[in-house]
């Protein structure tokens, strides 16, 4: 059999669209300014409040995660105004980067990559620069697998100063909790092709009233990705320019599948599938990129080393049919990245480790035959 | 039956997608740096080049139409620059606003809505104007069903400065000739959704040489639409950012589709489906919008009056299962309009004019049972 015809994604998105979705993605096309494609745009931006944590409308945009990263920037920071990016991976590190080419001036902190950022850690760094007017911070750092403690990191910026709190959430949502008004975060963005089950090519955006007042008064030019065309519109129950339709139909579906199982329940099961990985990774004798505290329930490093080079059981993998990332900058061919978010339950997780058994052995790794799955059996088994 | 279920959608974009394309984007989801995620990247960006009529490679950006018009001001003009635009509806008042918000000096050349601009027009325009650095053009204008002369505006543009020419061409590409580089067109920009028959959700991008000197120099914040990190990134064999890969995956259905046919072919149909529109409206004494000169074949625009009410030839058409579209802006409620292009062939305009017909009657308007559809099969018969 072809591996382009049968295989298992588990890389940190695009990850697999579930079947239910794919078909609800086929349904005939439908004009942009209908009644139904109001009906779908105003339903997605009401449902997927839950997912934020907010009682906020969710701004829907057309484009890629990064073009909800550039809104977030280009809408909320003027020209010279002084910025505070927390770099924990190569996506803090692209906020940076926009914040930058919008000429934002950017006070970066640098985290290892692996690491989370601590909430002291932030608060001394903020004390030093208290004129910031908005901290950008990244929930779980696809790039490393690292969830950062927003509760705690916003809880430390409201006691500091009222810059705002810009959030990525794009391979968290909907895999993780967040509560966007509880915690106070001003701005958050996600992804259609991570724990949200659609392919690639919608993003999503949610903005605080707090964050509003400074949007409006914000200038610099910026068109397509105004968020105040996409707020005005969808009091007009449409989008500005015409979205992804195809996409419109496919998170009706997503959003049904997330309420059928239930938000928490959903949770429960990325938190299970991240222990079942990392129980299988460590019976293997693997070492994790990070820590139990700070790892995501989404997507999980393994670090090479001397006896193992990751980029060889990556090909290996490979021919078997499974598919993990590489690591992205310093951490190329330093690290492999399995991803386990979205479309993906527990047999999926026994099916990589045990691809990833047999991978070990054809490398003349030795390993006990089963390990790594019986430990996330195990694992499974008291939940 | 429902309606929402079994109806055609004759809109000027969307358009309907195929079942092959359909079934395309339907492939399991694959990783975004993957070797066959470049092989579409790539293949796409190639196979685009003869719809465009460039040597050049085309760029892929996710997003709807609107952002690759905003990729073509940010990118090639820099705030305070002269531009002019030719606005000929609201697609070329879109490029004005863009090139407004981005810090541009626009000379808007204002023609009639529903007229195309005379390229002696422009050449007066320009007389006055030797300073402008840019160009903007609309190809074909969606909101009125004129098609300009892009090549011999192109051509009284070069004669008189060395100004870029950028041309909107979301509703012309894939269903009208287009001569980038013969015509001297600098920046041809263009929507998956319209004659490319992909759901919205993805922009296509050329840029000749010369073009691509000014971009190198031009400054001013922009990150998710900077044309040269899709440049570099497609010499990588990649793009920029996470793309839409089920539009790539259909992409690749759509060109071997249009392959197949072959353009001559295909720009004939639209012709063919045009003419047979027009025929067929002319004999239900309906007022068209646009002379035939300047007609476009992918969208026709129908002009309503003191006997026809066109909201309510809108509806009743609607209540019999056809989709047409309004008029927007000024033409809101004197016009309606019928998309012809992409999936469509001469069956469908039949289907169309005699819907048309019953809907006349039923509002109380006399017509000559089959007077339309005959007029259309009678231009058919002559192919």
């Amino acid at each position: 059999m072809r591996l382009d015809e049968k295989f298992h994604l588990r890389i940190p998105g695009p990850t697999p669209v579930p079947p239910r979705v794919q078909h609800a993605m086929n349904r005939p096309m439908i004009g942009h300014r209908s009644a139904e494609c109001s009906r779908l745009v105003l339903d997605g931006s009401r449902r997927l409040r839950k997912v934020f944590g907010t009682r906020e409308d969710i701004l829907i945009i057309t484009g890629s995660g990064t073009s909800a990263l550039e809104a977030a920037v280009s809408n909320a920071v003027a020209p010279e105004e002084e910025v505070a990016v927390v770099v924990t991976g190569a996506f803090g590190d692209r906020f940076a980067q926009i914040a930058d080419r919008f000429g934002a001036r950017v006070h970066r902190l640098d985290i290892p990559w692996g690491e989370a950022c601590s909430p002291d850690r932030l608060s001394r760094f903020l004390a030093d620069r208290p004129q910031v007017k908005a901290v950008f911070l990244t929930h779980c750092e696809t790039s490393t697998g690292v969830l950062n403690p927003i509760r705690d990191l916003a809880s430390v910026i409201r006691d500091r100063t009222d810059a705002l709190i810009i959030v990525d959430g794009v391979s968290s949502l909907g895999g993780v909790p967040c509560a966007m008004d509880e915690w106070g975060i001003d701005i958050l963005v996600t992804g259609s092709q991570k724990a949200l089950m659609l392919p690639p090519g919608m993003a999503f955006v949610a903005v605080s009233s707090r964050a509003w007042e400074v949007i409006r008064q914000t200038e610099g030019p910026r068109f397509y990705l105004d968020l105040r065309t996409y707020r005005e519109q969808l009091q007009k129950e449409t989008t500005p320019y015409t979205p992804g339709i195809a996409h419109l139909f496919g998170l009706e579906a997503v959003l049904d599948m997330i309420e059928e199982e239930g938000l928490e329940n959903i949770f429960a099961r990325h938190r299970l599938l991240m222990e079942m990985t990392r129980a299988g990774i460590r019976a293997l004798e693997l070492p994790l990129l990070t820590e139990d505290a700070v790892a995501s329930p989404t997507v999980t490093a393994v670090r090479g080393g001397d006896d193992l080079d990751v980029s060889a059981l990556q090909q290996e993998l490979h021919r078997l049919g499974v598919i993990v990332a590489s690591g992205q900058q310093y951490l190329k061919g330093k690290i492999f990245r399995i991803g386990h978010m979205g479309y993906c339950d527990p047999l999926d997780i026994l099916t990589l480790l045990s691809a990833t058994e047999t991978a070990l052995h054809r490398l003349g790794i030795p390993v006990q035959w089963g390990a790594a799955v019986g430990a996330a059996e195990e694992v499974w088994s008291r939940v």
